[in-house]
């Protein structure tokens, strides 16, 4: 179907291996990163090829002739394959086997373009380029509804991702963070799921903000059919709907976990804002981490168990916590420039003092005024020193003398 | 007054010093450790008497002889004092001297034996060992109302401290703390005041178990007043109040900041349950961290701002995310004995499969029975894989077969 070097080619091999390897698959991205995603998918076909009439490729194995001379054809060709490696490729190949006859890109491509979408791959301008930390977990492509900008609008991006059985506490978080790094011009990232995810995309849509779904199925169903509605505003907002499988792939579980990988990887940083002990967030969580990304959790009550998960990871310091937007901007934010700012407290009328001054303020009488022999005695400090602080203190209108003695004032209102 | 080594004059010299010199006095501890508290005493007693007569030590500098010649004599004594070491020295004679005619140990002595209580110092055989930590920073004694045996009470011990301002979430919270490390034989530390405090000693109380109280002011004046029932039902209950000061000293700011140190000394480990940006609690938890004693913070929603402490502890690294007693338990308890057990949540029936297993499972139609082929290309896998994997899960009450198809099944209860 493919051959050249032709833009078209590279569009459509790497459309099929999308189809051809589940999410995650690093043998295949290993042997398209070593060949080239045509050629790779041009020696798979050669190789299936050969085995045809032995069932499809169906019981494959690493003993039948044909799939040895195309390994061996191989090895010759890329360097020594050993045999970990063999193994690796010709169970690789029994997986893909079933799935090449009905691999049709062109078709997908086809219901993409229906849909307004568009196929983005590693040769793509706006090709988002972090996910090429994954390796050889990288996705060969990514199968795009909405703005295909993708690499400008991660640049400056967080995941928010947690809990579908959220509570009103975790989305109301989830919404003050979502309007709150959008304001500072972060691209919300999320997974398009009841609870937080949608509380985050939902949030980000109401302020303006930038947003993208990373999905688990294909951009033409999604899911759950409960945010239908949602998703196509992300779409109609100048966001994004996003899958490395094609149109028609249903989500599973595996691809769940898979699709974490990408939020994790396509984000500047990870931030978990409800999650329970055991969630599908902890392991977006989990591959950021691996990424060494940075990771985020909100803390919340000890008895909400919709918390419990958070409160993990901060135990085991695999997340730092967070508790509002400029902390969350700071986690995500290029160092030294989205520091969040110091907390400011009300100043109190002794916040100036040093120590010496705070004793000796703190043993004035409040009501009879008393000698300084005695101010010091309760201060704790000598004659000289009380002597000392009682100067300053009275000039700051904090302390008052009457005849031979000193007592405390309220300090004057400051103008 | 004291003289000799015998006991009693110990217990005078150092029950003086706990009135002459103010909490966390490192000079008068340094003194005290290399002369003894008796000698101690004595010196500063010699050197203030040779100013007499300059103002009674009150405006006193190294420059009159008297001081002069007694701290060339001490310097002779204990090895050679620099200039630094000098200069502290006198500054401390001038804080003591306008407190030594007033200071009479035995008048004090009096009023603690009238209360029932015991003056306990690092020669007493329940001397509490943690606090000698402290260093030059260690008090001198401790005034005791209740059970003397406190470094028995201490050995496993932990320290809940918080706001004043407490919520209802943080009592609540804090009384589960309380007695869960009560019922795993923990003694509760706290410092008395209202909010988490009280919240502490209460529900230990409750539960039967033991809880200190360390005051800032002398233990013949509970402080705060609203708290005295409860301060007096933590003595009738077998616990104790602990000051440094003596009786009829007042609790002053120095005094809470000082009062703090020793909490976080003689417990194993410190546990602010809330607290806010700035809170006397985070001032305990920097002690405990200094003295590299585990220190724990009990995370809150971040909408509530006396949570915002406990967050800024976690957020800086400063303490350990505990949301439960078992991992209070573990942050106090002898290492590798009093670990949190490992959480466990209700199992699934796919729980124990494999990832092949798991995508099998996943890819199974519920309704019509499909081949094994089909499946196999549904969840990306070879046809040996997927009929591997089907045979166990037919075992396992997952698959079922129908003429050549197969397809999901609810698993049946196991029995």
């Amino acid at each position: 179907m493919a051959g050249g070097a032709d833009h078209d080619g590279e569009t459509l091999a790497r459309a099929a291996w999308s189809r051809l390897a589940e999410p995650g698959d690093t043998t295949a991205g290993a042997l398209v990163s070593v060949l080239g995603a045509q050629d790779a998918l041009a020696w798979v076909r050669a190789a299936l090829a050969r085995t045809t009439g032995t069932g499809g490729g169906g019981g494959l194995t690493g003993d039948a002739p044909g799939v040895r001379r195309s390994v061996d054809e191989l090895s010759e060709r890329v360097g020594r394959l050993e045999g970990a490696s063999r193994r690796r490729l010709v169970t690789a190949l029994g997986r893909w086997a079933p799935r090449l006859e009905h691999t049709d890109p062109r078709r997908e491509l086809a219901v993409l373009a229906r849909l307004g979408g568009v196929l983005l791959h590693p040769g793509s301008a706006s090709w988002p380029t972090r996910l090429d930390d994954l390796g050889p977990a990288a996705p060969p492509c990514l199968w795009v509804r909405g703005t295909t900008a993708l690499d400008s609008a991660l640049a400056r991006s967080v995941a928010l991702v947690g809990a579908r059985a959220a509570t009103a506490y975790g989305t109301h978080v989830t919404a003050d963070l979502a309007a709150g790094v959008s304001a500072r011009g972060f691209t919300v990232v999320s997974g398009g799921a009841y609870g937080i995810d949608a509380a985050a995309h939902r949030a980000t849509i109401a302020v303006g903000g930038d947003t993208l779904v990373f999905l688990a199925g294909g951009v033409d169903r999604p899911y759950p059919a409960g945010n239908a509605d949602l998703l196509g505003r992300v779409v109609d907002a100048g966001g994004a709907l996003v899958s490395e499988v094609p149109p028609g792939s249903v989500p599973s579980k595996s691809r769940f976990l898979q699709r974490n990988r990408l939020i994790a990887a396509a984000s500047a940083a990870t931030v978990v804002v409800e999650a329970a002990w055991r969630s599908g967030a902890l392991n977006t969580a989990g591959h950021a981490g691996t990424l060494l990304r940075p990771v985020g959790a909100v803390p919340g009550p000890v008895t909400s168990m919709a918390s419990a998960g958070c409160h993990r990871l901060l135990r085991d310091g695999a997340a730092v916590c967070v508790t509002d937007a400029a902390e969350v901007a700071e986690l995500a934010g290029a160092a030294g420039t989205d520091l969040a700012p110091e907390r400011t407290v009300a100043r109190s009328d002794v916040d100036g003092l040093d120590a010496v001054a705070r004793r000796v303020l703190d043993a004035l009488p409040v009501v009879r005024p008393a000698p300084p022999e005695s101010v010091a005695r309760a201060a704790g400090l000598s004659q000289g020193e009380t002597l000392a602080a009682l100067g300053p203190l009275e000039l700051d209108g904090l302390a008052e003398r009457q005849g031979a003695g000193w007592r405390r004032r309220r300090a004057a209102p400051r103008t």
